[in-house]
């Protein structure tokens, strides 16, 4: 399995949504020009991210719209399911729990997790919560991969390490506290405080 | 006022983080090297990012972590508090509505919009939802600078173009689709799913 530059695959989620987009216009094919202006990113790039794809375009048409969906899928390995444990059904859990866009990205969160007494046993968007003590023999017995963490930042690291013990091989980490694992532990960060130092900073700038 | 690069804005929260564990844990000084070891982040860079703070530190005892906090959080603009409008109250912004971490992030979301008449006029976790119909009127009497935008990715578009029509001069994208804005208007994104993509890929990379 080719590895592919992490700056294509940050990329790709945003060629699927342009590439969606026209398929619901009606578009069946479509050229790297218009890639280019749909996603706003510079032509090189686009045929180079795509060439990962496998996918060859029509020199005249273009790329299949159907085909290319179904390669970045591919590639991305969101053609098919992985079930996943959140742990920290809070505010920004819960809404993960019933966050419908990651059955489109193969993403399942089977359960949720916390040690918060009057959250476990609910149901929350259908998902099922439990106590954080039992997330690690659950874990073992379904053969668990993905991790997500949304505990507050100061809990994370020992999250990540019951995580890892239980034998989680991934981890998505919400919070902007950087976690230390084991060489060949992924780890993903969405740190949404990081973009919001940069909306912040600039628009004081801007202002004086 | 100085132009703080990004990559440094990026790293300012990171630290703001470590530097009130360390508080909480009771210390008033913290050297650079700590500070390296806690954000894993290379001690030049923590010096240079620490720079602008225009904080120096003691050669013998380090800086003074109250004095850091507080001058990394003026640089963020986090020390005072800017009232925010968001549009699209579905699982992701209704989360957002509730997110506490906004309130030390120096960001108060006062409204939710949408176009679903069950949300409108409801109360989510203290702030009110009204119409997306009245968010213009709304915003430029109240000369909201900040709006984020938790719509479906088609209609993120759509919604800057009414923001920015609306006085909007910095727009938080938590969608994955690009929007394009006039000059000075400010943008950042949260792509959850640009680092789904490299979680994803890289998992299946080390499983095959």
């Amino acid at each position: 399995m080719t590895k592919i530059p992490t700056s294509t695959l940050k990329r790709l989620p945003q060629y699927l949504e342009v590439l969606k987009q026209l398929k619901r216009a009606g578009l069946r094919e479509v050229s790297t020009t218009k890639i280019t202006v749909f996603a706003d990113i510079h032509q090189t790039l686009v045929r180079k991210d795509l060439s990962f794809t496998g996918v060859i375009g029509n020199p005249k048409t273009g790329y299949n719209i159907n085909e290319l969906i179904d390669a970045i899928e591919t590639c991305l390995n969101w053609n098919d399911t992985s079930p996943c444990y959140l742990v920290g059904v809070g505010h920004l859990g819960s809404a993960l729990l019933g966050y419908q866009e990651f059955a489109q990205k193969g993403l399942s969160i089977v359960a949720g997790f916390d040690t918060d007494a009057a959250l476990i046993g609910n149901v929350i968007h259908g998902t099922p919560v439990y106590s954080a003590l039992d997330f690690g023999a659950m874990a073992k017995h379904h053969k668990i991969e993905i991790g997500i963490i949304t505990v507050p930042p100061e809990s994370s690291q020992l999250i990540a390490d019951i995580m890892i013990h239980s034998g989680i091989k991934a981890i998505w980490n919400f919070t902007p506290q950087k976690i230390i694992v084991p060489p060949g532990i992924i780890v993903e960060y969405v740190d949404m405080f990081a973009s919001l130092a940069v909306l912040s900073r600039r628009l004081a700038e801007t202002n004086l």
